[in-house]
């Protein structure tokens, strides 16, 4: 852990006060904002989110507008994915690319009208990205970074939440489906959605001088099923095989090396003008370089933290890196990802050099079972 | 002060072990890379940078390289200024703006040869901006991040320390000037800059393997000098008036508000195809709506940090904000920069809304005299 020394250029959320108020330990900065990393019980937290229900500031998941006439086909513009059946109050998660099929970002984008989408982005800048290619381009479209700042509320018991907050309609409300919901006058949009597979509901707060007043709403809400306050959890994201763009990523990482392969359509209406068209059509073709599994190490203490990218080695070559690593808390391992040579199979046993040493590990499928 | 938590997505710098070493007390993030922000001395390591010379790690300031028989070309498209008599082994301050003429980045843009340019960046992503203009203009250059990791040495001794190092020549480097200047087998570049006005050199290491060896050398070669540890200084940078883009700029702030209209070409060969060109032709024509000035906070009490723009307000209205701040050592007094109305003219007398207060200011010229 280190100080982070404030600076204007690192923004706060609508919520920092009550996240402060709340007892947040630690920051780590996401999209030039201050994003809560947890609230000094790592194991409590991780345990509340799997059978309970927790309440994070993500506030840094920025949303990147996209208005006018030409909003639609920017989107199809940007995203190598069919969005062309996506209905209003319908979102999909998008894996986009630079012009050599790199990701770039992997974002939710969210319709919201014919002529209004929004990106719901990773750690990095799509607002000067999306803005150069509709430039240009020459498209009659706005790109713009609103005043919206998500609240999720995660974990098995988060739909009682949000269904004593917003009524029942929500306990319907399909996988990044949303709808405008405003509560005690204060313009929203809630979605299910949320980074963590324990299920769970992200609130876009569109007034960012109400983020005390929304923050206030669901602790109470939330109350009776013993809501508290959280972070995007690392433990459950890598358990449950959730991308993070940059962390797992480089500069050089398609959408296919990271099992995102599913989420990209490389042929429909349109597709010609999509960027990094031709060069994820030729990935394809031949297939990627590498893919990502998952990494067991050897042995039953908890590692310290992973800080930096740790080479993973196979009969004393270097094959692949490992991107990420926690201890488990449910599989009682330290566990990461490998962004590794294709050849490399799940099974197959590695070396993992960290500070020096040498440790023993196994690779398996993503998500860890 | 908050703790930072370690994540993979925010990278290490190459003197990140020798910065540790050295006493490192806390960070900033800077194109999501660790930046040190000071090592807990902050006045004294004021009076060394004002006084003596001191050594930062500032690999964070990233280089975008652009290289390849249009890499001319696209600088001259990304950057408002005439670089036609630019020659190898020059740099200039560059004003980077987008189609609407907003600033989105301020390098130094370096010409190592007619077909190889880095620019030097702030913090935010110019590799993907790049990269974007490039692809849609069916440019014929490469764009790249090279492992390439600046150490600045800065403070009026600073040229006692690089011409121990790498000979009297050096004395003679004009500003923004480099060579390539290797050292101990280190392939390295050396120029005459940096963020300070105390003057100084920037080491651009080219081989992030090599961090430790080059920073002891500096440190070796300083030390009858009483070289130390520092870190971009706030007070020092505020005091002459350098600007932090994205701390002091927002997502419409334009180069003629924040006095970089000096470094802003309008008309040169080829500047029809420069991005923003006609936005900023359009806005030098009109004036700009604001003005960069210093603020003068009353009192001789040291404030505490300033984390957020606060709102300055003249006759019971806001006209503006102050966009940083920091206790002068020099002037005994609260400073900072105001990004306000252009009617209000130096001199003006305003008040500083913070956390609810309000101190009484006055308005000044920058440089802070």
């Amino acid at each position: 852990m280190f100080q982070l020394t404030p600076h204007t250029r690192i923004r706060r959320s609508p919520y920092f006060d009550a996240t402060v108020a709340a007892g947040v330990a630690g920051f780590t900065t996401y999209n030039y904002m201050l994003l809560p990393s947890g609230y000094g019980d790592p194991e409590g937290e991780y345990w509340r989110l799997r059978n309970g229900v927790s309440m994070w500031d993500v506030a840094a998941q920025r949303q990147v507008e996209m208005r006018g006439p030409d909003a639609g086909r920017l989107a199809r513009i940007l995203a190598p994915r069919d969005l062309s059946r996506c209905r209003a109050g319908q979102g999909k998660y998008v894996a986009l690319c630079n012009h050599a099929g790199t990701i770039i970002n992997d974002p939710i984008a969210l319709k919201l009208d014919d002529d209004r989408y929004w990106l719901s982005i990773a750690a990095s800048n799509i607002l000067f990205w999306a803005r150069a290619i509709a430039a240009e381009r020459g498209l009659d479209v706005e790109v713009t970074e609103p005043d919206v700042s998500p609240l999720a509320v995660q974990g098995p018991k988060a739909a009682e939440v949000i269904a004593a907050m917003f009524g029942d309609w929500t306990r319907e409300l399909k996988h990044f489906h949303f709808r405008r919901a405003d509560l005690g006058g204060i313009a929203m949009i809630l979605a299910r959605s949320g980074w963590s597979k324990q299920g769970g509901f992200e609130i876009y707060l569109m007034d960012g001088a109400r983020g005390a007043q929304l923050w206030n709403m669901v602790a109470e809400a939330g109350r009776p099923w013993g809501i508290a306050a959280g972070a995007p959890n690392a433990v459950e994201r890598i358990e449950s095989g959730l991308l993070s763009w940059g962390g797992d990523t480089d500069d050089a990482t398609n959408p296919f090396e990271v099992r995102l392969g599913q989420f990209v359509d490389l042929d429909f209406a349109g597709a010609d003008e999509t960027v990094g068209i031709d060069a994820l059509r030729r990935i394809r073709r031949h297939g990627p370089a590498r893919h990502q599994l998952g990494v067991i190490l050897d042995g039953d203490a908890p590692a310290p933290p992973h800080p930096v990218w740790y080479d993973i080695e196979a009969g004393g070559r270097k094959v692949g890196d490992m991107t990420c690593g926690v201890w488990s808390y449910r599989l009682s391992s330290n566990i990461g990802f490998a962004l590794i040579a294709r050849q490399i199979a799940p099974g197959a046993r590695v070396e993992v050099v960290r500070d020096g040493r040498r440790i023993g590990a196994t690779l398996t499928e993503l998500p860890f079972s």
